[in-house]
C-alpha cells in the first residue's frame, strides 16, 4: 500500500473515538462518526475496506443502520450496486428472514431477493463485535440465492469471538481493537 | 443534461416499485431498493442527486435510514465527509435533539457537533412525504451551527404538504410521484 494511503487509514484510524460506559457501564463504545465526517479519511477507509475483494463481488449489501453508510460509499467507490440488509418489519416484500441473538435481545433481519441467483456479495458493516449480526447476513444472503465472496468491517473488536462466530475465510477489518 | 444522463435517470425511475397497501391499507410503499441494487441506476440517481449542489456544500448529512445509503453514496461520489442524523438514543454523545410529529407517532432526531461552525450542509433523504422529519434536519443542523445550503431528495410525493412545510428553497427532488 502506498505510503500516502497508510498515512490517511492512520489519521483516519485516529478520529475513532472511544466513548467509556455507553450503552451501559463497562462497555466502551467506538464512534466512527469523525471519521466518517472528514472526507479524506473517509475515502481512505472506504478504500481500504475495498482493496482486498477487488474483482470478487458483484454487488455489496449494508447491514442497518450504520453499515449502510459504508455500503452507499463502496457502493459509489466500486461501481456496483447497493443491497441493503435491514432490521424485520421495514421491507416491504422480505424474500428471506433470519433470526439471532444478541447480547441483550433477540433480533432479526431481512432482505429483498432484488439479486439474480449466484450473485456474489460484499457484506459491509461498522463493527465486528460477537459477529451475530454478520453471521445471520451471510445466511440471509444465502436464502435469497446470494453467494456472500468477502465481508469488510470498518473495526473489529479483538476477543469477542466474532471473527469464528461469522467463519467466513474472507473477512477483513481495517482497524482492530 | 446530456442525453445518456437523461435515459440513465428515467432507467432508474423505472425500477423503483409501487407496494400497494403497504405499511397500512390505502398508503402506496415507494420502495427503491431495485434502483438501488442497479449499478448504473444508482450512480444515475446519485450524479442527478448532487447536480444542482455543485460547490455549494462541504459535507452530506443523510437522516436514518434510507437516507444513510444515498448520503454514503454522495459523500464519495462528491469527494466530501458524511454527517448521520439518527433516531433518537442512539448516539452516544448527541449535541441536539429535535422532535417532530410523525403521521402516527411522535418522533426526534439527533447529531452531533462534528462540525466546524457555518459549515455548509447538504441533506439527504430518500422520500419527501409530509416533511416532517426533514424539516427538523433543518432544525438540528442549525442547532449544532451548520447551515443547511440544500435539500436533496430521491422521490418526492406530490400533494402532501412537504415541500412548503420543509421550507427550502434550495429543495430538489430527483422524482415525483
Amino acid at each position: 500500500m502506498p505510503r500516502n494511503t497508510s498515512e490517511a487509514l492512520a489519521r483516519a484510524e485516529s478520529l475513532i473515538v472511544s466513548i467509556p460506559d455507553y450503552p451501559k457501564p463497562g462497555i466502551v463504545f467506538r464512534d466512527i462518526a469523525p471519521l466518517l465526517a472528514d472526507a479524506d479519511a473517509l475515502r481512505a477507509t472506504v478504500d481500504g475496506l475495498l482493496e482486498p475483494f477487488e474483482g470478487t463481488f458483484d454487488v455489496v449489501a449494508g447491514i442497518e443502520a450504520r453499515g449502510f453508510l459504508l455500503a452507499g460509499a463502496a457502493a459509489i467507490a466500486a461501481g456496483v450496486g447497493l443491497i441493503p440488509i435491514r432490521k424485520a418489519g421495514k421491507l416491504p416484500r422480505p424474500a428471506a428472514s433470519v433470526s439471532y441473538t444478541l447480547e441483550y435481545a433477540d433480533a432479526a433481519i431481512e432482505m429483498h431477493d432484488d439479486i439474480a441467483p449466484g450473485t456474489r456479495v460484499l457484506l459491509l458493516d461498522d463493527v465486528l463485535a460477537t459477529g451475530g449480526t454478520i453471521a445471520a447476513a451471510h445466511t440471509l444472503v444465502a436464502e435469497v440465492g446470494g453467494v456472500v465472496t468477502g465481508t469488510a468491517v470498518l473495526l473489529e473488536l479483538d476477543g469477542l469471538g466474532g471473527r469464528s462466530a461469522v467463519g467466513d475465510d474472507n473477512l477483513h477489518s481495517l482497524f482492530h481493537v
